[in-house]
Formats: structure tokens, C-alpha cells, sequence
């Protein structure tokens, strides 16, 4: 029995082997394949303010063009001080300020510090959110929401992980999520979740 | 009969013949000084995250000091994409980056208008927001807010008015608050409804 190929919606590199192993554990005869086997698929403008609704716009625009089931994700950080911002925004909150310094993930993390300079430790909570979406063939659609939710720090700390991790530190944990391990980092983050909830719908459902 | 004083918790000067102004349409015998007679009354940091808990700080701050009635605002732009920010953070909202260029008004709305690059014109709607707090000397408080509706431009147009004037356009009009007249802007403004309905107020209190 040959294995089903689903496409991830991603050029990131590092995400593919990820979801598979996810899939794995839980029991999948799936194979996983990123956009570098499928270079011409459309590069959608992630135009919906609603993380479901930009992955769910990759997603369809990925199975539309390969004919394949098509798993997609958008990822962000929700602030409660700021209403939830960046939200969808949070790659590109630092605008053409954060892309004239060369290192975006770093200005946006500054920008988001000092929008904060004046909040004190207990309004600094703040939520990591990732929706996964899948579309098949037949034109069923799926989305889940995966969050981890903390509080964020007033300076960054840690190497590991991008983005907002130098700055997010987990529920229950003293720990940024940069100071994390990968591995602990995937055992609890919003993406795992999300992706661990959509691989329970694809097992009944492909 | 000598004119009751209030003092408005402003280093602007534009302000206080504003104040004067609108006190006086309203039938009310009261002179208004701004904190340039008062200089060395306390700079309080606006540490709420509401427009009229920011308002009622300083009004707070200077009626303690002065021993008058004292009258505050804090004022900022709602914009519905961004879930009401930037807010109370509109002057502030670049953060380093707009101290950096030494025109901070210009790198707010620049930084803004980029936050809202993708977004279509049906998502563009804002509100200007302005609250009104009064302090007096009895301790009694009262906050109002004036709020005026409109839709945000993808460049900016005009130079008159201040902040992000050049980006908003008043429901009912096609022009920007910084293509108003000072007389134009001032009669639909959200600073100007919120001090009247003030004023109103404290005719019946002072």
C-alpha cells in the first residue's frame, strides 16, 4: 500500500520534518512534502485578519494547484495589552522600519518592548496562537487553533527558537522560549498543538 | 463677582484659548490658565490603558498640586483592523524607531500605514477618541468622551492639524482632518465634543 502525500504549505525547511514526525506518532502512513517540490505554487498575500483565515487561504491555494490534500499554517503572538495585537501582523509588525534594519524578527521584538516600556508585570500577558488548516481534493476544509499561553518579559533572553521566543515566557514555566530546548519548545508550543489536532482529523478523514 | 479658575493640564498653548473658547459658548464665567503658570506641578506617565484613565491621572495629579479644579485629556486613534490600537499608545506608537528620526508624528503614521499595507478600504475604519477628565477641589470627578467616526487613507494628504490628521477622512467628508480649516476640524472634532459635554457638566457642578 503506497502512502498518501500531503503538501505543506511552507519553504520552510525545518517544518516538514516536523509535521511528519507528528503524523508518525500518531499513527499516520503519510508522507509530507514542502513547497521546494512544488517551486511554482501561487505565493499567497496573507490578507485575512484571522490566523484561520490565512491559513486556510494557503492551504486552498496549495491544493488547488497540486491536486494534492494541503495542510498550511499562520503563526502569531497575541499581546492582551494591545487587544491582541500583532496577531496576523506579528511578521510584519516593525513595517519598513524593521525591513531597513536587516534583522526583522529583531526590530519587531524592540518595537513591541517599547510600545510596552509603561505596562507593569501583571498586564503583560500575552498568547502564542497558530491555526493549521487542511483542504483536499475533494474540497473539504479543516481548521484547528493551537495557544500557549504566558507572559512577556521586559528584555530578551536566550538563543534558541526566532521571533517573539526571546521575550515569551511559557505558563508555569521561568524560562523564555528561546532558553527552551527545541525539543521542549515543540512538546508545548502552539503549532505542535495545532498540528497534532489536525493529524486526529486527517487520521479520520483521509 | 470674581471668575472661578480651572487649570488645564497642558504645556500646549494651543489648548487653553480652545478651552477658553468653548467655556465661554457655554454661558460659563471661568477663566482658564494652562500649566505654564503652574510649572512645577508633577509630569504623571500615562500608565492606564484607557484614554479616560490617563485623563483622570492627570487631572488628578494637577488638582492635588493646585488646589483648583483641573481639567485633563488624553486623546488617540482607534483603528478597527489593529482591534482599537494604537490608542492610548498613538503618540508613542514607533516606539525607538520614531524617536530615532526626530519627527515622531511622521514615523507613527508611516509605521502604521505599513501595518495596513494589505489592508482593503471596506477594513480601513477608525475612530478618533478623545476623554475629558475633570477633577475638583471637593474630590469630586467626572470623565467624558467624544469620538469622531471616519476611515483611514493609504497616503497621506494635507498639513494642517497634527498626529495622524493626514491619514483620516470624517465619515461625511472626502477630505482629511489635516485638509480641514482649524475652524472646520474644531467644530467635529473629538476633543472639541468631549469639552463641550464638559462644559456642560460643569455648569451645573462648579
Amino acid at each position: 500500500m503506497s502512502a498518501t502525500t500531503i503538501v505543506l504549505a511552507t519553504h520552510n525547511a525545518k517544518k516538514v520534518p516536523e509535521m511528519r514526525a507528528i503524523l508518525a506518532a500518531a499513527g499516520l502512513n503519510i508522507d509530507v512534502v514542502g513547497l521546494d517540490l512544488h517551486p511554482d505554487a501561487p505565493d499567497v498575500a496573507e490578507t485575512e485578519n484571522t490566523f484561520s483565515g490565512n491559513a486556510l487561504l494557503k492551504a486552498r491555494a496549495v491544493a488547488a494547484h497540486t491536486g494534492l490534500p494541503a495542510v498550511a499554517d499562520d503563526s502569531g503572538l497575541r499581546v492582551d495589552e494591545l487587544n491582541g495585537m500583532p496577531g496576523v501582523l506579528s511578521a510584519r509588525w516593525s513595517g519598513s522600519f524593521g525591513a531597513a534594519t536587516g534583522d526583522k524578527d529583531a526590530a519587531n521584538l524592540r518595537l513591541l518592548l517599547d510600545q510596552l516600556a509603561d505596562t507593569p508585570a501583571e498586564r503583560r500577558g500575552a498568547q502564542f496562537v497558530s491555526a493549521a488548516a487542511v483542504v483536499l481534493p475533494s474540497g473539504e476544509e479543516h481548521v484547528v487553533e493551537g495557544v500557549l499561553a504566558g507572559h512577556l518579559t521586559t528584555e530578551p533572553r536566550g538563543a534558541n527558537g526566532f521571533g517573539y521566543d526571546p521575550i515569551f515566557v511559557p505558563d508555569g514555566e521561568t524560562r523564555t522560549t528561546a532558553e527552551l530546548s527545541p525539543e521542549e519548545k515543540n512538546a508545548i508550543s502552539h503549532r505542535g498543538i495545532a498540528f497534532r489536532a489536525l493529524a486526529a482529523w486527517l487520521r479520520d478523514h483521509l
